[in-house]
């Protein structure tokens, strides 16, 4: 179709095409308004569509980025079609200012497939984390676990088609299908809340499931809005708050000039006096870490394993209990 | 405590109890803030506290309501305790202008109490409402169905408790736990927004169970805002829109005056012609309906059935596996 | 430019001219997310982009507006380029669920163009409407305020310019522009808020000057969303509530039945009873007027009137004091 | 009045006094909903309104907004009355997760008081911060400004007062009311939201006016929910973002370990490194202040200044042209 909408080469090569996610979920971006020209745009609130300088845009997205300004970027949005278990898009929905059209299962039957975790994400308890996991659980654990999820959902999904046949509401019927379940949704939101909702669910303190749509997502980002892209993942994900006391801290070790910056001789800061200051055991260590040198992470997506709409809807509808719908 | 603030006394009687709802549900409100007479203020932008009379702030609210003016009532915010099963928060969610913490399956163990149907609930997928249910199912089917869910709960619970043991993290070991499973939050909303949400969950075509929660909450909007309950349930909730089409047919049957309204002798207006003005079939019959008059439901609570939070939180622990927390 | 992104034809005959408003304001439809079909899309939570027949479209569309459930609606986006007086512009802003990027007079330079009221604009102060106008004012009053109104704005742009040239701060020597100034901003917003926006803003009791840019936005959301933008004439824009109160009584005058409608011989129901039943006399007025024929407006745009973004910008660039900028 | 609702004495102390702000301004806390320890209850949707140690509810405030948890500080709320020049509220309605009540210019008749800039305020436009101000304006630019000011006003309310008496309608009577009129409004926001707002309008780089407005309300925040006010201070108002190449810098001049951190011998970074980096001029400018050790600004009331609603409803009241209302 011709357009006169600003328009991303590199989002419409990917444009209506399915990313796999896990072992049954998947993301497709399948609309997109607007690219970095749009955030200059508004935020100049400039007329007409004329191209820009690439390098006086990028010069205006990083610096607004910097400042917090964030208002430029909502004027771009994205529109996804998404599937995943129900426990992840419980964590999913929290986030609030985005448009959401779920699969009722009041409504419609559903798909019987469930998240099956792999070895390497069957892990115990987190210690230092108490909302998260470390450290592989034993592979006995594992495949009693395995063994068990598996009766469960057999079970769980012979209920389900059997009231169904029954002719129970789909509303009941399907009130024992476990939170592994996959269900499916659009979902559309703008660049400012979809950074904000990649920099808490890339994040490694996500549950580890979350993370992966998460990143499929951002290197959708980088499809429809590339500098908007880089200057996040510059000026938040990689970026750390340095707290009042910590910059108090750091002000004894280095100081600075129009001519650069310069380690004070001999400076030194203890872990005692770092407590008197006012940081706990766990701030002290988060401190140290925000010292190392950041890693830049890319979320470039691999091309090589999307599908088709058709490939993708036909698996789905595979999965749905007998030849009801 | 003494407090200047503006306070409910109908409100301060039920504050901070429990009100339960289904088999292992509740509702309590914990917090308000505002009343009736704080819509007012808003409108007016008048200062200070001083008592006004009711009938003045009556008048007022109930022109607010008729005429949409929405922004005043969204000055008076009530926060709730509530605990329901996962498929009706998943319901409650999607309202998305409220605050809320949910008990979090990370870090937190789950009580293991399960929603199950009671015998009147347990109905057939509805004919003439897609997503909704209308007509007994038979005894047998409900008790082989009670047999099931028996099941799959206690499977669920012991592999949930087993991999607990095994420290496996919390966030793993919950992926099996079915929508049926009870969670719980606190919940904030402001007037304006939690009344939608009650237009909207206390009517018939939504879901059964949350009805029982919506109807439990408007009796604690009553305590609190009365005459905007009131202005509310004769506005709103019994209202019904007469669209364009549907104003040009009545205007055939009905003829107004400043002396009071006069049936048009012989007026008819046959079903084949109000399919020809556009009505289809389902809206003739929708047509119909709002043509008699309506109910007028109350909500009032029932005080008998309240409980202590000592009391609902000893409930719950009790629920926890084992003795873990 | 190519896309495979879901495209209106005659939202692109008109997408990125400017329609003016008033007599230095315009609206220009610069991009859009999405149209009838994303709709369904949405609703049905279908795969891939195949079309559909536009008579189901249009069949669910108006089930979906009928039964408020709007969710799928905001999967179609707008986004607007306008300029309007700041007292519209402080109306325009009670809507919060958009987004918005405003000319910025602490950053830059203002257009020295003002809104002047036309004869028929001038009006006296409503006395059946607190907020509103009607009757013209006498020739001689509209004469004298067209004089003290033009010599307030030079006055005004002369202290402005004249402090600028000063080097005063720019966020100082605008204070005391009037509200009359034009201001200018980006809007986008999805077609759910939009057409709410249009039913408050369209209503005769909204400012006449915010109306005359809400019937631009309508004509535009009848090229992007047609059977969107009808089924809100239809079920919304057209529709009135009709109350608890007033049911009761329509059920005195009108029976129905498969069959249809028929008047009750001899219905009769006096304002002394209507007021009886609680309706105050405005209710009564109200009611009266809600059962009379109701009208079809339009919003047709007249394209005649565009102009392109660069003429636009010309006519605004000139209203700038100076050559600073 | 008596109330089970958590209650802040500290809050209670200042609850519906006026503080004055600016020439003509106000703001006045007139409710609130929860304190600190309904933070706590919240995130861990715990039962009941036991009292907490103090020292408990700090730890996990701190770690909360540490770690960027916002949701449970949603649950304390805030209604204030404030009065504001309409370019500082045209600024402040821009945070639009908020409720919001404004005086009516077409319903009321508006108090005619003006923002008059004091002498230190007045200064040019700023050389490195395109949107403020720097550098004190000369004497006799100032006195004619306020010559200038003077007039406009006098013509202006003039014009609007003779409108009004020959009963034009107020909507356009108000017209050419300059910006710098006094409007009010009642504002209701949630804690996290307000603390956001904070954060944008206690800065240097916001309006000075509308500075004076935020820090009033930081003293209110401090005296309902202190503990999370010290956390926002140390976690946020004096904390900033160390960015990935600003990372990178640092970790070549300060090494960390359990033990504490070190400055590394003979650490040097030059400009030009910097530069090579990809760090701007701007940006290297803002590193170095970074490293400098914070301010801890206070915004401790004083409550000298605050009067009653009916002396400040007098006042205001007082302005009104005439004596029509």
């Amino acid at each position: 179709m011709e357009t006169k909408r600003p328009t991303s080469p590199a989002a419409e090569e990917i444009l209506g095409s399915y990313f796999p996610v896990l072992d049954h979920g998947f993301v497709s971006l399948v609309d997109y308004m607007g690219t970095d020209e749009d955030v200059e745009r508004a935020a100049r609130v400039s007329y007409g569509f004329g191209t820009r300088q690439v390098s006086k845009t990028r010069g205006l997205v990083r610096y607004l980025r910097r400042h917090r300004h964030t208002t430029p970027s909502e004027m771009v949005e994205f529109k996804f079609h998404c599937a995943m278990p129900m426990f992840v898009a419980r964590q999913w929905i929290r986030h609030r200012t985005a448009s959401v059209n779920e699969l009722s299962a009041r409504y419609s039957l559903m798909p019987l497939l469930f998240y099956m975790p792999g070895r390497e994400q069957f892990e115990l308890q987190s210690q230092s984390n108490n909302q998260g996991r470390e450290g592989s659980a034993p592979e006995e654990v594992y495949r009693e676990a395995v063994k068990r999820w598996e009766k469960l959902r057999v079970d769980a999904g012979d209920a389900y088609g059997w009231m169904l046949e029954e002719d129970v509401a789909r509303e009941i019927a399907r009130i024992d299908l476990p939170v592994s379940t996959y269900t499916q949704w659009y979902w559309k939101i703008d660049l400012h809340n979809l950074l904000h909702f990649l920099s808490l669910r890339v994040d490694s303190r996500a549950q580890w499931e979350i993370q992966q749509f998460a990143q499929i997502i951002a290197g959708m980002v980088k499809r429809v809005a590339p500098l908007s892209y880089e200057a996040w993942v510059d000026y938040e994900l990689e970026s750390r708050p340095m707290t009042r006391v910590e910059r108090q801290i750091v002000s004894k070790l280095v100081e600075g000039s129009d001519e650069g910056l310069v380690s004070k001789g001999g400076g030194r800061v203890s872990a005692a006096e770092m407590k008197e200051a006012g940081l706990s055991k766990r701030e002290i260590e988060e401190f140290v870490e925000k010292l190392e040198a950041p890693e830049h992470p890319d979320f470039e997506l691999d091309t090589q394993t999307m599908c088709s709409a058709d490939e993708m809807a036909a698996k789905m509808y595979e999965a749905v209990p007998n030849s009801f719908e």
